[in-house]
């Protein structure tokens, strides 16, 4: 059953993409902040590429910690814990990267994330959004879940033509090729806004 | 053989639902807290997605402790031990859930718990309750071992429907759909108001 | 080879009984106390269900050290070792749970065992004693090894009417369902009563 | 996909050459540096082969600090990660040793790399450049990426020859036999100069 | 080939007995002890019996560092290795117990061990000597490298008695039962002594 | 290919001899060591008993330490890296002990090793040396890289016997029993004596 976007803006829960054997699927993200010791926990049967995915989003993080307002101390006195229901269906794969990525900062810096965005895309570890596979059918999974805008690495353009008209006309289809750009269009304007004047200076 | 209601509320246990090849099975889960360093036991043959299921139930926990009147100290300086007999049985799945959840909150906050009520449901890192499989052998087993209250997830209503009048007449069935709700039916009247209050100074 | 009833009651030391694959067996457990940090140690090829019934019979003890008269910081402060002999072979299942948990008891709190009891049981966290298997054949290797008392789980009370009288007519057989029960009978008369007393205070 | 050559010269990211069973590619190798405790984080599907490779670079350059104007305690203070995009595509082997070492010093010492250098070979713990496998394919790759040097190892001089001079002519091909020569080419001119003269005082 | 014994007394080096599908052998196990935080090292392809056969040892020895004057600092300061040689040969089985543990004894407490003296046995927690296996080539394997004395478990004295006196002629043979008989035999005689009078002050 | 002799007398590189299945080859021991923690790292593909053998030598060390001119501290506050070219080819047995105990005490004392010797020969933690394979093979090797000195295991003897003089006539093979003995042939004639020198006082 797909995971209908919410209905309200949340701190910390995105909207990824999935793709099976039987179509797309999506998965929303959780992640929490607690006290801690600057441990990461991972559960919801996540693969090891999807593990990776999810630590290469958290050094990229960490490495952008004064942009985003994040104190230096911040990452050894908390623990991150990303969860992906449904518990018992094995993840896998890198294209959830962006999503889990943009999960953390919300979750870090307390900023909604727009209800009615789903993403998808790899992650490198200074930002990057890389191409990824299943897109026909994450778009149809999105559009089914009443997703309103989703994004889509910038090297998927070419995927994206194949996809009839009938099934993106009312999706608003974002290209993105770096995690700032994906901050801009998920998290909510007026948060993304004061986090950018905070930056400013 | 089931596990038949206990006499007593009591603190830290709590009656689940299981469901095996050979049908539904009642399963007490036990916590006990004890002064630690802040590690998470796990014994009883759990298998991997029922030890993530604990782990997204006490990060929810930590993350909701303000709430609960839990110290942020409390998940450092204590070892939190679920175990659930018999001891031999390999147990796996998301669906014990809540009720593992439901058994650390009763344990971390000295709650008793009602010895009538039974659960069964996935829980997410937010709490939200998800639903499950093999809920009719379950209910059965619950009835069998004279439990008076199921409390069930929300999303599994429909399945709801296809049992039998017969099963059902003398349980009272409760849907549930996030944590909170699900504390308000388990634990004891008394305790969860006296938990309200607290939480609302 | 059967371990024989020591000649003396000793501490830290306690009778179980095994079930294989050619009949009942008795073993020996030893545990050792040691100044160290908290860890806990398990040789003689146990099983995963075995140590877990180990890890689950010492947070029982953790959870009762008020009434047993142990310091917090015991636990910290101190190593146990768990040890079964003959190292060379495999031994598994929850069976031994209230044997290992009472020569646990006896080296912690130093107190002597009777050397001619011996006992079969799974333990819970709370210290509840469940039912066990190969009754029959525990209970004539116990008579075998000149065992006088055998502590046997209340619930497999229907399991011992089948045993013939010829077998049970020397053994004192003692059905126990919690481990207070289990200590009562199994640590020297004295000791126990200089142990309540403590308690009571 | 060719990961194409940058346009601008990086600190921490460095091109490599990879020989896979359907020829030459291009990977883009990235380090980042965070206040941490030592930790070498490696992601992307690195075998053991690669991982090993990694730590032996990471010897060579804490055995070289004091001459890499490195303080004793920043790899005490920090942790580096090295991730492998493209994340679902297993990599291993020798060959990205030197890759990642200069990628790790442009890091630590925030020295830019060029855009337009590409490298293989393996590396020693005391900086040797060893001979590696599959020269052809990867300057063919290295080609069309766009690379206008490659830094090659001096024992595979005889290799090149036997590659067409057709592929090789806009090329500018660097043997090289140890990780100073390496980095003499790979940083930018002016940040190899200052690190020098750094070094030489 | 065998370990023929030592010309002279050493310190924390023990000759023990082994039995493997092609005859009886001797094997000089090693201990050294040296400034460090508590570990235990053992290698020479030490099997998990004969591992866990090393930590009954050392568990015994912590147990009784009053007796034999070790400080009860000594454990958590320094590190103890045991080596067997040959080290590409497997090597399995509880029977190097009493060997392993007189070979720690006589490192930490600097005590030399007689040259002369082979022995076989298993060790449980309490220094009690259990039975072994394979005693006929074992005692061979003893006399082949020159042992004068050979300490054999008391309970495998029936054993014993199916080998030729023709092997027995020239060799002692001493049954033992506990771990204090075993270092009575196996220390040097002065060694010995004084170790007593330490302990009877 | 064979590793061909260093041109210089070097501080912690040791020409080992190896035997494969297609002949003998001659590997170069690196070892570098590094202000850390008292670890070990140990790459290059080693096996198991090649890991075991490097830890046999580094507690051979770390119990010498007093005559090598050690300070105490200097296990715990440095950490030490062996590593073995070529990286991608597995290597495993124990007959590189010598050969790494050397370049590890070449590197920790920071004492140059001949540049024309070879060795091989298993390690024991008492610093013995021990018989190995293979040895025709190696020999071959070792004069094929144009080694001059070969320093074998005094227990190889008759095997060297079996060699052909046309193979040994320009090589001085150096029959050795113990680590002491190596180190007089290994070390630069200079820099033994000052470490005896020193050892002496
Ligand atoms: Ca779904
Ligand atoms: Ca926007
Ligand atoms: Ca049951
Ligand atoms: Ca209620
Ligand atoms: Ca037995
Ligand atoms: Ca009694
Ligand atoms: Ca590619
Ligand atoms: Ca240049
Ligand atoms: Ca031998
Ligand atoms: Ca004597
Ligand atoms: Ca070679
Ligand atoms: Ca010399």
């Amino acid at each position: 059953s797909y995971d209908m976007a919410n209905e309200n803006d949340e701190v910390g829960i995105v909207r990824g993409l999935a793709w099976t054997s039987v179509g797309g699927d999506t998965l929303q993200i959780e992640v929490n902040v607690m006290p801690g010791k600057g441990e990461l926990q991972l559960t919801g049967q996540l693969g090891d590429v999807m593990k990776e995915s999810a630590r290469a989003g958290i050094s990229y993080i960490r490495s952008m910690s004064e942009k985003y307002n994040i104190k230096d101390s911040f990452f050894k006195e908390n623990d991150i814990h990303i969860h992906i229901p449904e518990g018992a269906v094995p993840k896998d794969g890198p294209s959830a990267g962006i999503t889990m990525a943009t999960a953390m900062i919300s979750a870090v810096t307390k900023t909604p994330v727009r209800a009615d965005v789903a993403m998808t895309g790899e992650i490198t570890l200074r930002g990057r959004v890389l191409p990824i596979g299943g897109l026909k059918e994450k778009i149809l999974a999105a559009k089914n879940a009443n997703i309103k805008t989703v994004l889509v690495p910038d090297k998927n353009r070419k995927d994206l033509d194949e996809i009839s008209e009938e099934i993106k006309k009312d999706l608003e289809i974002i290209y993105v090729d770096n995690m700032e750009r994906v901050l801009q269009e998920a998290l909510t304007n007026h948060a993304h806004e004061i986090m950018q004047k905070k930056a400013d200076k």
